[in-house]
């Protein structure tokens, strides 16, 4: 269990005391913490918590949603990310895991709302902000590069997370990991990484390449492991399955991350309303089960 | 309208005879028709049918389904696809759309049904079949060249539609436009083509250099439109809107395709609940209007 970590989102109900608790039961050495769960009890105590438990702080979730098309929407968006960033170093993790966002207007504030009403033919060209995906993607990468050398004076790497394209529009306007290395080539591997979520990019018929590549770059920063389940959730973010109920292929995926040079910890992050229904020591319990048998052998 | 094609599945709901009567009196020129609708009055009065409201065929949908690991059921895809092929030459068209199929476990006969009950370790390994999207892909490689010279010899071109990812496990382990261009290079261009079709392609970072490369090869074969909308419907498949009514960059997109040389028709192809419901004479004047709105200053 040395590299199997409990990603707070999978026990969405427990506190971080909770998780922490449930983490060190379960003989794990390690946790993934999403913010809310941190700013309950503040950084500090987050902090001490953790290793009162003996665990690691595998990475904090998530900075990111810096799409936004208004500037002052966007002064509040880097100010969190500082924030985050923050937190991360007082968590002693290095790996603080960014979800850029989408569209402006899907995902953030200051964007309009679509469809459009009838009459407002002005938007429909081709520089229409709401849809406008190249230049939502060129603010990303502007941002970026305003918050990497605060996150590199912090010791903290900023992690580029590519969101399936299911979330392209609302969530992530990064839907590969090839163009997250793309967007993070122009910076030093120890300040901006990426982090492969199965998830997410199961499907990329270029993913072994592009994860040899962000091995070859040193930027493999995470391994996020759950499941694509059918029927999808009618929300498919919620859609998440345990490692083994679904259509990924741990073993190929993980042969992959480990020919990559990747020695780092594997976090099990899953949103599903069942598996947030049981009880914590049963999800702990499969969790381990399928890290056992669908991951550790080709790790 | 010279360029504005019906697509049958918008019009779920009406026959042939009833659906290219609508397409007609909306004043468009051609019909994109499914091999259901050509399938309930025959392939030669469907081709009639058509030259009687004064039409082209722009395309046939749908072939493929070519994934499965099961030999007999792979014999009976294939002359499936051969008797679409067939259909295609009758109507007139040259565009045979395919839809090339998922893991087997989820899209097809023959494969076996996840996920696993407990104890079944031997499928757990790298070459575990139901999961396997690499070998599945390999098995479409295989069946399209199978399938190449029979459609060669009725003049007919396989058209790659590469599906929105989440379709990736249980319809199309195509997903990207790059990845059916690499499945189709081995072909004449004659022979294999691609379609671009805004609602699965629209979120690819690399999708204005893989429709110009669709174009200078020249297998452009098809453009269909309709948008991505949000929320999205708990089927995802069903999730497809007006041109106009979500985030698709139309105005962008469709300078892609112009500039990659596409002279051919626009196929509105909607497949949505509300819109199936709604009066055919709506549908076809919401589908004129947002192409003269959206689409055709960019064509």
């Amino acid at each position: 269990m040395a590299r199997l970590s409990l990603n707070t989102a999978t026990t969405k109900h427990l506190t971080l005391p909770q998780a922490a608790a449930a983490a060190a039961d379960a003989g794990l050495s390690s946790i993934g913490v999403w913010r809310d769960r941190v700013q309950e009890v503040g950084a500090d105590v987050a902090a001490k918590v953790v290793a009162d438990h003996g665990l690691r702080v595998s990475s904090l979730c998530r900075g990111g949603f810096l799409t936004t098309a208004d500037d002052d929407a966007a002064r509040v968006a880097l100010d969190d990310n500082r924030l985050a960033i923050r937190e991360a170093a007082t968590l002693g993790t290095h790996e603080l895991v960014l979800v850029v966002g989408g569209l402006p207007a899907a995902s953030g504030p200051g964007g309009p709302a679509l469809p459009y009403p009838a009459g407002t033919p002005a938007a429909d060209g081709p520089d229409d902000p709401a849809r406008d995906v190249v230049a939502t993607r060129r603010r990303v990468a502007d941002r970026i590069a305003e918050l990497a050398p605060y996150a590199a004076a912090h010791g903290v790497r900023l992690v580029l997370e590519p969101l399936h394209p299911v979330f392209a529009a609302d969530r992530a306007v990064i839907s590969t990991l090839g163009q997250a290395l793309d967007l993070a080539a122009p910076f030093d591997p120890d300040v901006v990484g990426v982090v492969v979520d199965t998830y997410h990019v199961w499907w990329d018929p270029d993913l072994q390449r592009q994860i040899a590549r962000a091995g070859a770059e040193g930027r493999l920063a995470g391994y996020q492991v759950c499941d694509w389940v059918l029927p999808l959730a009618a929300d498919p973010l919620l859609s998440r399955g345990h490692v083994g109920d679904g259509y990924v292929d741990f073993a190929t995926i993980t042969r992959w991350v480990r020919d990559a040079g990747y020695t780092g910890d594997v976090e099990v992050e899953i949103f599903h309303e069942e598996v947030w229904a049981a009880p914590p020591e049963r999800t702990l319990g499969t969790m381990a089960e399928r890290h056992v048998r669908y991951v550790l052998p080709h790790l």
